[in-house]
């Protein structure tokens, strides 16, 4: 049944009050799509996620489908699957906004020597003159070349023009009179600036959640700002394969997944030059780091084998490209670097990790974790660097939690179970983001919830709920849970629990990760106890409480000081490369050096991953 | 006054029955451009040149204005000074029409040897597997490395992919079973191509008036078709310094200049390759020739530095861009070449033209000519190549004329003068371009006209008309001429007239080439009998009559049969460059041998010049 006839419809969104007029047939979450409304959708609009959940408060919308009954029972509807007849109010749930959220921008930086890809140089250059006819191309090479004599060595081809640099240089010249601002790039001019203002650099960190950017001077290496957002595709589907399968309705599809983070780059870019008092075209280059996924689909490449065996890449080299090309706006001539892989699902965003955390380099036994729906995790013993990529799913992002949220305010980011001053049954201490009334839990909640429920005897060593072991355990056989906050505690509009299944999830992710580890221990003939260093990265990796995480065995049991949080190590990485040709060079070393380990067709995996399953 | 209120009228154009709608206050020659319709406007729209003459036939328009009394008086209005104040209906005649217009596409072919910037290579990729998981690129990259190892050892670096058929790759080689035909240009990857078809190169020659183009098979370097056409660029101005002076206006009209050829060339390479069954995305490489003005307007460059002394370009070098910086639509990685200029108004046109003529190798004392508003002129001796660009004026293509039109149908475009039947005063014969009924005379019949006249003993050493010397001679004083055509014979609508400041034009003109070949010919220590050959390249210079150059002095007084005509002489060097990576290397040693002499500052010019304007 084709609902679409033409007319159109006004959709309202409350509490948020975005209104968009829309065709009718369509649905709620396009809707919210246009509306610029962050609507969750986890599975990417394919109606198996439940996330996009929302409550209709007036107008016809069409009756519901199979699948939404979950949602239903709870009065809400599936916004992917609720099509708009009529004008219709929508009140959207705190649980389903994917905005605000907490983005892990800052990390711990290493000092490195300034020597960044684009480097400026003042020349004057002569005037022209009846007997002097040379092209003002050749008269500012001239320049150059008396004045970087080494450039002109590189290469007898000497210096070249980007296409929109030429373009303004006959203006610029004479309006300057003959005395310019040139930035270069290699051998080529990229840009003619303002004699005076350094030129500005662009370090981002693309997550399939979370983009950081950094404003950096390249003549300082200063940061001059930061800021972190949410990934515009997180629209079009909360994890890496809903994105995949959404590109594969087709190119406008792929096209609009690139349009939104290009677009979401181009206003951040935007917005952290304004707090500085800058123009984004005054940024001349911009270093990008992300999984290969998000690799892919900012380039435009196509992502559909990604989703494949053997989820090989188009491009696992360094990269280099003109922004413009990208739809990008930056500088006219400014170049996009893009770091090099390492294999499958290992991207840049893990080579920028290994570069920032130094873990090649330090001569210690180290393990580095990056974690996230995919973990990457390396080991660096002696010579050798070891890597793996661990499907850890979306559990520590909150997904696939019964009442799980990311980490937004309202969101349970800390417990502990207490023995309360009877002495007697235990009661529940927790903290939630900003203070707010508790309406989820997210990643570190639900940790350190399973952490505590296992300490207590809560839990059995296989996940399994003890019934009658405390007073808010509920349920019985496989449905039971533990209620962390009852409905009407600290306003809380219902109750937030725990549930057998969401032991389980974190079960399976934990082990996930463990498993990792220890397959790259056995690869290096290594035991536990001789690792030196582990370094936890990313935004999870920063709240994440390390207690919990070895209380659960995420971890080897090993002293809890040879653990080191970061926080946004690929971030670090990437501005290391912005203002570093040596970081870059040594991006491409630590690319070449690492043995990749597949884990899926690894002999002993599903024996380690199966021991690791279980709590210690 | 602004008479813009917003209120929309319609214009019809007749004969042409075009019709277009456009706000109050609107001039009918912004009209007759919305419209399509390609009236002539020498002077870019400025109310001077009294080319673009319409008949108003029916509604309002603004009041005559000054300037306009010569066009009033026979009837007519300037369509730049005429406002629409109301539907209007105006009528084009033909001589203010600049299409169909003979263009020259033809021209003498050099055997040269296939060598072209772009190769084919068929490759087998092996297929990834869970033990190779290298990235596609790195596959292609390695197959590549095998087959055509002297790429690789080129550079250690090895093969690039353009950004566009990066994009594709991953598609192709999965759709292809891992084997693809790749089109590689020094070490990058441009496209990606169905097997069996052979790319195509275009080869264009970007003249002020016209456009000629040619589609070759880069693999065979046969030219599979070849197309002339104005230049879209006409509707705003005709010459050089008109197109400069209307960019002035701002960058949004420099724009448009751009955007008409740059659209006027993707519509000739996609009509070029309908007619042989092809798509103008199988383009892989296009080398466009042109004088200075051309070439930067193509470029996007500013010209307004071209118009003033000492007339400086913005770039003289070879130059590559990709197709898709300049809007040109070829395949999505193909290349542009534009070849190397030498001064001033001495452009890669004529670098192509000593290169096709070979003038610079034969080893003979070699005059080389393109004639046109500006006329390039090379003499070649021995070691020395020497070059000078003269203003030899649009006369030659009936421009500044009183009856001049361009080389369009019903154009005279040769004249003898005859004795009539009764042995006493002379008749005239003369032919029509298509044979239509005469409307007025092009360049090679003013040529002629002017020849014949001084043969027969009307008109004096220094050009004035002896009265009474012919019974078609009127007038007297300053104001003779002498009747071609009268009003009535083979269906002519007026008289059509050569005048005594007609007869001017042509002293001006020629005496301007003549002067340009005599400063040559000093420079180089050489006499005019030393001239071995003559070659005359260009549209004007293929219909001209060698005779009646000769008999009013444009050439040095030689031999005819040391005169050759070569017709499109640059692009037939276009397409050489198009195939031959020799040749392309051939030019920028033409650009770097020649010595430009420039006439303007010549101590000697304007004796030479003053010598040249008289009629031998």
């Amino acid at each position: 049944m084709d609902e679409a006839t033409g007319e159109e419809y006004i959709v309202e969104f409350e509490p948020l009050g975005r209104r968009t007029q829309v065709t009718r047939g369509t649905t709620l979450l396009e809707a919210a799509r246009q509306a610029g409304v962050g609507l969750s959708a986890v599975c990417g609009g394919a109606g198996t996620c439940g996330t996009c959940r929302v409550r209709v408060v007036g107008g016809e919308v069409s009756p519901p489908v199979e699948g939404e009954r979950e949602a239903l029972a709870d009065g809400f509807r599936l916004a992917c699957r609720t099509r708009v007849l009529g004008d219709v109010r929508v009140d959207v749930p705190p649980t389903s906004i994917t905005a605000p959220q907490r983005a892990q921008i800052e990390g711990r930086e290493l000092a490195v020597e300034l020597d960044p890809a684009v480097r400026t140089c003042d020349v004057a250059a002569e005037p022209p003159s009846l007997t002097d006819l040379q092209a003002d191309a050749a008269r500012v090479r001239d320049a150059l070349d008396r004045q970087l004599p080494q450039l002109a060595a590189e290469d007898g081809a000497g210096i070249r023009f980007d296409h929109s640099a030429l373009c303004q240089l006959p203006v610029l010249l004479r309006e300057h009179d003959w005395q310019v601002r040139l930035v270069v790039r290699d051998r080529e001019v990229i840009a003619i600036v303002p004699a005076g203002a350094p030129p500005l650099g662009l370090a981002v960190d693309i997550g399939t959640t979370k983009v950081a950017a950094y404003l950096v001077d390249l003549e300082s290496g200063e940061t001059l700002a930061a800021a972190g957002r949410m990934n515009p595709q997180i629209a079009y589907g909360e994890d890496v394969m809903a994105r995949i399968a959404y590109t594969m309705d087709g190119a406008s599809q792929a096209r609009e997944l690139q349009e939104a983070i290009v677009g979401g780059l181009s206003e951040m870019a935007r917005d952290l030059c304004a707090q500085v008092g800058r123009d984004s075209a005054e940024i001349v280059e911009a270093v990008l780091v992300g999984n290969t996924c998000m690799h892919h689909l900012v380039l435009g490449l196509p992502v559909e084998q990604l989703g494949l065996a053997p989820y090989v890449p188009a491009l696992a080299r360094a990269y280099d490209l003109k922004a413009r090309e990208l739809g990008l706006c930056l500088a006219p001539g400014a170049n996009v670097h893009l770091l090099p892989k390492i294999a499958g699902f290992v991207g840049a965003d893990h080579v920028a990790m290994i570069l920032a955390t130094d873990i090649s380099e330090a001569g210690e036994v180290t393990v580095g974790l990056d974690i996230g729906t995919n973990t990457e995790i390396s080991l660096a013993a002696g010579e050798r660097l070891l890597c793996c990529s661990c499907a850890s799913g979306p559990a520590f992002e909150g997904a696939h939690i019964h009442d799980g949220m990311r980490a937004a305010p309202g969101a349970i980011e800390w417990v502990r179970l207490v023995d309360d001053a009877d002495g007697g049954a235990s009661g529940v201490e927790y903290q939630t983001i900003d203070g707010a009334p508790p309406v989820g839990i997210c990643g570190s909640g639900v940790l350190d919830a399973v952490a505590e429920l296992r300490r207590v005897g809560i839990l059995r060593e296989n996940g399994a709920m003890r019934v009658d072991s405390h007073p808010r355990v509920r349920g019985t056989g496989g449905a039971t849970e533990f209620v962390l906050v009852p409905a009407g505690e600290r306003e809380a509009l219902r109750d937030v629990v725990i549930t057998r299944k969401d032991v389980n999830e974190i079960q399976l992710a934990k082990g996930a990760i463990r498993a990792g580890v220890d397959v790259l221990l056995e690869e290096a003939g290594l035991e536990e106890g001789q690792i030196e260093r582990v370094v936890i990265a990313g935004a999870f990796g920063t709240y994440l409480d390390v207690g919990s995480a070895l209380a659960v065995g995420m971890f080897p049991p090993l002293p809890r000081e040879r653990f080191v949080q970061v926080g946004n190590a690929a971030g670090m990485g990437a501005k290391m490369v912005l203002v570093s040709r040596r970081c870059r060079a040594r991006t491409e070393e630590i690319a070449r050096r690492v043995e990749y380990i597949e884990l899926t067709t690894h002999a002993r995996f599903v024996a380690v991953y199966t021991a690791a399953l279980m709590l210690p």
